[in-house]
């Protein structure tokens, strides 16, 4: 069973900070959902599946951050999936954006599953749920 | 006593959205970080100062959004600051992005007064305390 | 015959800046989209117009900015349309960002006009080329 | 002698997208300027050694893109170095965003040698020169 991409490492870039000359805060964001687009490639899933409307889009419903120290520019950190959470209709990814050996940013972000017609929330599509299994025994079990 | 500004209009553009046809929503806490900076302003402080050295820097230790309905290019949505929470360190601002008199999203950012040579966290500046118990009193108080 | 809004004042935010301490220089673009929708909206159009199939869509075939002096944190620009080119299926937009009263950013960005369905460039929309040829007869005619 | 990196693989993602579905066009910038970070790093030159202090600043001076056909998240570009530039100050690199062979967006970015105290131009640093007179050799020369 393939887990997807469990672990990678980014590396900051200018486009990533801001005039404080650390990462502007809502690209740890970014980051995770360009993570969690790999992540899906890697269990066999594409973004633009769900663009096209072959799969049921999973918009975000909720997503939190904490920020431990500062990340700059040229940091190399390691993103990496620290947790799953499933449900009937939604999932859980934590991420630890980890530096030198700590957790500088923590992310976690719920996605639901939704019909694209209706936009109400849908079971989870079975791959997707096959993906989220796998990852979850590979990492943590997160509420 | 000045309560900044505490309620603005903003349209949603091209540039917050993204190809599923709505917000970004990372660009929930982009949006977030332009009306704090409004409110700033409103209450005689600039962002500047802080970046400059003038007055503490208030980086981002801790942000998260939930995301109720869809919110597309073109809407006008109401940012509203929702509530204040004040520590002897750190504040937390709640915003309400309103759409149609419905909370939209719903965005939560704590920042922290730092000392800009060492990092470590300190006394809110007298001015930016000012400004958040104004605010405080024309919103409600959060924790 | 409205010519839409041929200028405004913007101010520069953490969000458009990088480590550098300046504007980040693809964000002159998202600047200029912005102040192009709406220059759009004061002549009656709406880009969900163009995103929703009720016109034409305008996608940018070409762009290019010219940077004269560093725009930070806090500086308020004022954007100015400078001039306005109008061919049978593409226009082209000549903007000024202003700070002190010299330009600090020149930018030029030329769009077209197509047929959804097919991609192919189409005539331009009678709505938009009035709102382009006020725009014209209120600042300069470029190539 | 090193020439850097001067070509990759990218995959669009959903970060870089606009509600058109296709590329928001300032983000072709944003890759430039990922892809030039990487071509230094190839060279053995970082970013934030200019950030730093420790090596002269290139801010951009001039950039322009053309767009020739829709890039759309999960396309997967190649990004090539496909010309270079050099004066006594400053530099020019030419690169191709090629999709399925052909290329889908052409961007040109000029870079000027700065002194970071009084930001006047100053000749290239020699490790750059040395960078750039490799890179031109191994693609093609441009004014």
């Amino acid at each position: 069973m393939n887990a997807g991409r469990l672990q990678e490492s980014v590396t900051i870039r200018l486009s990533h900070s801001d005039a404080a000359g650390v990462i502007f805060f809502p690209n740890a964001f970014m980051l995770e959902q360009e993570s969690f687009e790999r992540w899906l490639e890697g269990g066999g899933i594409l973004l633009r599946e769900m663009l096209e409307g072959m799969l049921a889009p999973t918009p975000v419903v909720h997503c939190e951050a904490d920020f431990s120290c500062p990340v700059r520019v040229g940091d190399r950190v390691v993103m990496r999936l620290a947790g799953v959470g499933v449900g009937e209709t939604s999932f859980t990814l934590a991420w630890a954006m980890e530096l030198g050996g700590r957790v500088a940013i923590a992310v976690r972000v719920r996605r639901v599953s939704v019909d694209p017609a209706s936009g109400r929330a849908i079971g989870l599509p079975e791959r997707l749920r096959t993906l989220l299994a796998a990852s979850q025994a590979a990492t943590s079990t997160i509420s």
